[in-house]
């Protein structure tokens, strides 16, 4: 048994072999064991609740791979609202005649992600499709979170609030743009994709409480403060020379035509905090990423526009992406 | 704006029209509209956690739609734990080209069935892959209950127990069956699928307390009395004549070669009660299904088989499904 047949996915003995030999036992826990239709967890008090589904191509890329983005992307998503990811699900729909050792890495991967970020995989689904209705593999992850601190909400975004970034941006749309493109990169380049529990949990200890957060996913930097400015309908200003960007990134924006600011992150996020706490969020954000920056502030202006200055004081407004932009990034 | 094109996924401009103009609308809450990476839940004690992805072809059958299977098949997977379903998430793979009439029909579908379920769908996600990678929509959904009442797990079910079946069995499969293979019905058959929250509710207000419950789904009833026979060990013996088939099903299943005890069911489970209870808990499922019958029982016999005894008392091993069975019932 080396590539996976439609009858896995059939609700007979091999899905249950699939499940059981393979499965399971890249997910262990006792919850999993229990082979109920649902998982059953104790939780109290707000909880914080997300699901994405991944349909990344080329599904291994330098830095990573679906499975590593799909415990990332929801594990984040939980971070964001200063929750602290604890179960997963995981549901797959796999095309017929993928390699099952391929399945086994990507799950793998997955795994490893949630064995280090102290999150349980405690149940999920798995569909077989046949050859030509879907692409590989695609993976669903839904999470639960329990939430350290209250009210770390974008309807908390307030005017004068610094605005910051965890590390460089644009690396995991650069990579994946790459590996797609079949694109030998003669550099380091890999993916920003990582979980950011860590260094969330560490911000909210050290007290720092953020206004609000988000991941610069799909959309990249731009679509965050551009749904920022939005929301709020305040004007947001920030400034190129503080945006890191690397010189790989800068070179495939060149190649492909793209902007930084628009390409995906699976890895980096933006958060906005009181001026009084930006320096030691700051810090804290460097112990973890040496390319954390304050790269601007939410403004008075109520015009829901990002504006971007440059070196020589010279603004212009960021528009949010539109258009294709890159499709299954993640 | 007729069709899903790339850019609905993109994560710019185009993807917020077609989620707050479209997807917002169909599930509005306020949890939703507050635009967070993660739903923000109060939850306290005991929860059940589910999650499945659905793929189901055609996305339009009779008696149903993958929108209503994608609600009714996470609302039930909670209930089987005696959950009472609360949130969902609502995530979406769509191919692009796909018309957003189809896309509205099937989330107004989901939305419906969650309406009368009482349960909010309260974040989500969506994907768009370019023509050719998926097959029209996937849809994932998780979920998230209340347990009302502890213990309904596979791991309770004892030798004794009297085994029920909410309702004749096969609908679902032979009418995706029959509507994939442009077989026209002549009859009224319609695909069995329906949500189980109230009926298990009920069951539970009346006092009722299954040992386990398993909805039928992919495998049939075959498969569910098979898994449970090799968890407990236990053999369980169940009688033909009571395990109610329509005349629709019947036909099909000679027609194409299946057996009925395989076919997919999505709104039909089966239970196990303390004999003291079954004659009570029937009575409550006929409330809600004249075709819910008592189907047979737990032996004490230690072989981890299912024995199928017809009308002259012949017995016969009911094997557990495998091979293809039918792809993409779900």
């Amino acid at each position: 048994m080396k590539k996976i047949m439609l009858s896995h996915g059939g609700g007979g003995e091999e899905m249950n072999s699939l499940i059981n030999e393979t499965i399971f036992k890249i997910f262990d826990n006792e919850i999993l064991r229990y082979s109920n239709d649902s998982a059953i967890l104790n939780l109290n008090g707000k909880t914080a609740f997300s699901s994405d589904s991944f349909v990344v191509t080329p599904i291994f890329f330098s830095g990573g791979d679906i499975g590593k983005i799909a415990a990332c992307g929801t594990i984040n998503d939980l971070a964001m609202v200063a929750a602290s990811a604890k179960y997963l699900s995981c549901s797959l729909i796999i095309e017929e005649g993928l390699e099952i050792s391929e399945l086994e890495a990507v799950l793998s991967s997955l795994a490893k992600v949630c064995k280090e970020a102290d999150v349980k995989v405690v149940c999920g689904d798995t569909k077989v499709v046949p050859k030509g209705k879907c692409d590989k593999i695609f993976i669903n992850t839904a999470g639960i979170g329990e939430i350290v601190c209250e009210g770390v909400e974008l309807k908390n975004l307030k005017p004068g609030a610094k605005i910051l970034l965890s590390g460089d941006i644009g690396r995991h749309g650069g990579v994946v743009l790459a590996n797609r493109e079949e694109f030998e990169l003669s550099s380091n380049l890999t993916s920003d994709c990582k979980s950011l529990k860590g260094v969330v949990l560490k911000l909210l200890k050290e007290g720092v409480k953020p206004q609000c957060m988000r991941d610069a996913t799909r959309g990249g930097l731009s679509a965050v403060l551009n749904e920022w400015a939005k929301f709020t309908r305040s004007d947001i200003l920030v400034f190129e020379e503080k945006i890191r960007v690397s010189d790989e990134v800068t070179g495939i924006c060149e190649l492909f035509g793209f902007e930084p600011y628009e390409l995906a992150n699976e890895g980096t996020f933006v958060l906005a905090v009181d001026e009084a706490q930006a320096d030691k969020a700051l810090e804290i954000l460097r112990e973890f990423d040496e390319n954390a920056t304050i790269i601007g502030e939410v403004l008075s202006e109520q015009n829901s526009r990002v504006v971007i200055e440059n070196a020589y004081k010279s603004r212009r407004f960021l528009e949010p992406p539109k258009g294709e932009l890159l499709p299954r990034i993640c």
